[in-house]
């Protein structure tokens, strides 16, 4: 017999289109699952758990719910609070394991990163050690594709759908006015992986297609090289439209451009990157001897719902769904994972990876996805991700002409936790 | 009786969502108007004709041309090639002329901003000078919306509804991790009017939404101002999204970013701005003392035709019309413009303005559609853009997920043109 008890569900680390289709996804399910009494959401992952600011999602408008599907960012709010190993952060597992007891908390679904699986293993383990039962089940997201044991993650193929849009969309521009504004580089997220970076090569369909040169942090990036390669782009079409992931690097740990002060590095101890846009801009400039300009989409790139892929805003809310169908037969310490069970017509279903596994995985793109110069993708890479970019996810359009997104009221639970003696 | 002749059809200056559609306008009207006998278009506005680089758009496909509406970017090719008064340049004007004599040119079609409505007055000129029966007609364009006797400028629209969802997805990012990445910057274009970092108010429904901050050129940007005003947001909301125009100064004429070397300067003498966005989070990070990131849409904003107005779309498609219609009937030296009849509901017919006017006007944000404090904008402003913001284009889609734009095959007519003796 299933387990009876309440269920949290958190989202951490970056936002993407549809993290919170997977959020609609546990929450529409949990609220219709008998074994799970109430649907709480932790505000700002973790962090939420820690400062006990939980709220009753089941409180919240059904509609409001619904429209998670087509809001972009977490409603929920994120965070990125580290948690450690169960030594070093001891304090706070147990702090979380206290919150979860005082509210009767017997599953966590936790929808992030290989970070966010971690803390969801070391938790699971911990509840294991001190005897409460607890179901923890992780659900994949991230735009940045790297995690493992799936066949992709939720968000990326969104993504991948609206940045290929906009290379498609700059280069018509840098195509129009070559006269003048003769080159564009447009740097993209990706900090260890080049999968967004390598997902617009769909873009260039032709060789007058932007972008006609794409570097990926896998391949080790050489000033001497990039310069070769724009001034033969250049030779051939008179312009030159270049994408490069945030984390192109010479091979050896040294960024092409890294953020020097008091915010250089996250929490995670991950680089905090930016300015590869303009550092390549100046080569372009300097070296070749053209006018380039350039376009940083930051944080843009992942929220962009508006032209978002319906097949992975539909995975997105299949895998938050299935988190809680598993967590209702009583799967524990598992991810949810997508397996591309046929290629040609594209179809997918769900699988499981362990959480410790996926927490110490990362996924690279493959070097048989690069063509073999190291400045654009191949046939394969196209294959692998044109499934995830299809169809367009159906906006709410408010009366001003902007989309209407939803944001949570978060009805707060009374704090029930007293700290542990 | 109409005049006899073939037309030209020519963009100039920054491409913009909607400027095919008025290229659209122009052609499918053009081909259906006895009194023109060939359509042409000329490849990078003046400067096609300048090189004799001119094709039949009759050649073109007509699925081709119809998919002109859906396109982003000038698909006849654009320039910044400045002409300069009728002595000055007299060789490049009697140049125009002459290549239109030997094509037997009589209509000609400018589609841009003042530049452009200058070159096309300037020319005008020329030919009734020398009796050369010559038939000149300007169609509005930027995204810029600084074009006076016009209530709008085609192009305005769509990049206003593209940036505001921008910065409504991108502020939603901050809400959802403001414990981390706490501010956000936005640089938007605008070299002297603020009408797109305006337009963005409007995702500002509520205190919540960004953006919270927005600096125009129209202000004197004080860094102490920006720094309180950030302070402020910040411990009302624990977070901050900013939304600059890339043309803020301090009202003598010193930009917040100048890039230097020798790209500095366009041909027209405008400074080469960018790295507003850098350096607000610069100031933010060290004068707030929070973590900022920043987002430089750059070209892409104004090639956002995958989520544009449909409004203006269509605004842009009736003005080129338009400017036809009234050619065949004798018009010639005015400019097509945008009146508003009727603010509720909202409604607009053409109008006329002399070129020579257009070219030496330059309509900034009045101050009224700015607040008080000069950092957001009134409900004036919001009642401004909000009908211009309307409805959705429709876009084809590829089997690859992206979408198919309209590419032309510019099928060359032989050059005819000897020199002058």
């Amino acid at each position: 017999m299933a387990m009876k008890g309440k269920c949290i569900v958190a989202q951490s680390g970056g936002p993407t289109a549809v993290i919170n289709a997977s959020a609609c996804g546990v929450i529409q399910e949990a609220l219709k699952t008998p074994c799970i009494t109430g649907v709480f959401g932790a505000h700002n992952g973790v962090l939420g758990v820690l400062t006990e600011d939980i709220f009753d999602v089941g409180r919240e408008k059904p509609e409001q719910v619904e429209l998670l599907k087509s809001s972009p960012s977490a409603a929920l709010g994120s965070c990125r609070y580290k948690l450690k190993d169960l030594e070093t952060s001891k304090a706070d597992y147990e702090r979380i394991l206290d919150v979860f007891r005082a509210h009767d908390i017997r599953y966590f679904f936790y929808i992030g990163g290989n970070d966010s699986m971690d803390t969801a293993h070391k938790l699971s383990i911990l509840a294991a050690r001190e005897s409460y039962e607890l179901i923890v089940m992780g659900v994949p997201k991230t735009i940045d594709n790297d995690l493992a044991f799936t066949d992709h993650c939720p968000g990326y193929g969104s993504v991948a759908k609206y940045v290929s849009t906009i290379a498609m969309e700059a280069g018509r521009d840098t195509e129009a006015l070559y006269t003048h504004d003769t080159a564009t580089v447009m740097e993209v997220m990706g900090r260890n992986a080049g999968w967004i970076a390598a997902s617009t090569g769909v873009a260039h369909r032709t060789a007058e297609d932007a972008p006609h040169l794409i570097y990926l942090p896998e391949i080790p990036f050489s000033v001497e090289k990039f310069v070769a390669d724009c001034k033969k782009v250049y030779k051939e079409l008179g312009r030159v439209f270049v994408v490069a992931g945030e984390g192109i690097n010479d091979g050896q740990g040294n960024y092409v451009a890294e953020q020097k002060g008091p915010f250089a590095k996250d929490s995670f101890g991950h680089t905090q990157l930016g300015g590869v846009a303009e550092t390549l801009k100046g080569i372009v400039q300097k070296e070749v001897g053209i006018k380039c300009r350039y376009i940083v989409m930051g944080t843009a790139q992942r929220n962009g719902i508006h032209f978002a892929s319906k097949v992975d805003r539909d995975e997105a809310y299949l895998v938050g769904q299935k988190a809680v169908q598993l967590a209702a037969d009583g799967t524990t310490g598992y991810m949810v994972t997508l397996e591309r069970v046929s290629k040609e017509p594209y179809r997918c279903e769900t699988g499981l990876a362990k959480l410790e596994d996926v927490a110490n995985g990362e996924k690279m793109v493959p070097r048989e996805f690069i063509n073999e110069e190291g400045n654009g993708v191949t046939q394969g890479m196209k294959e692998y991700v044109v499934p995830l970019m299809q169809g367009e996810v159906k906006i709410k359009m408010g009366k001003d002409g902007l989309p209407d997104y939803t944001r949570f009221r978060r009805h707060n639970l009374s704090k029930k936790c007293t700290a542990r003696a």
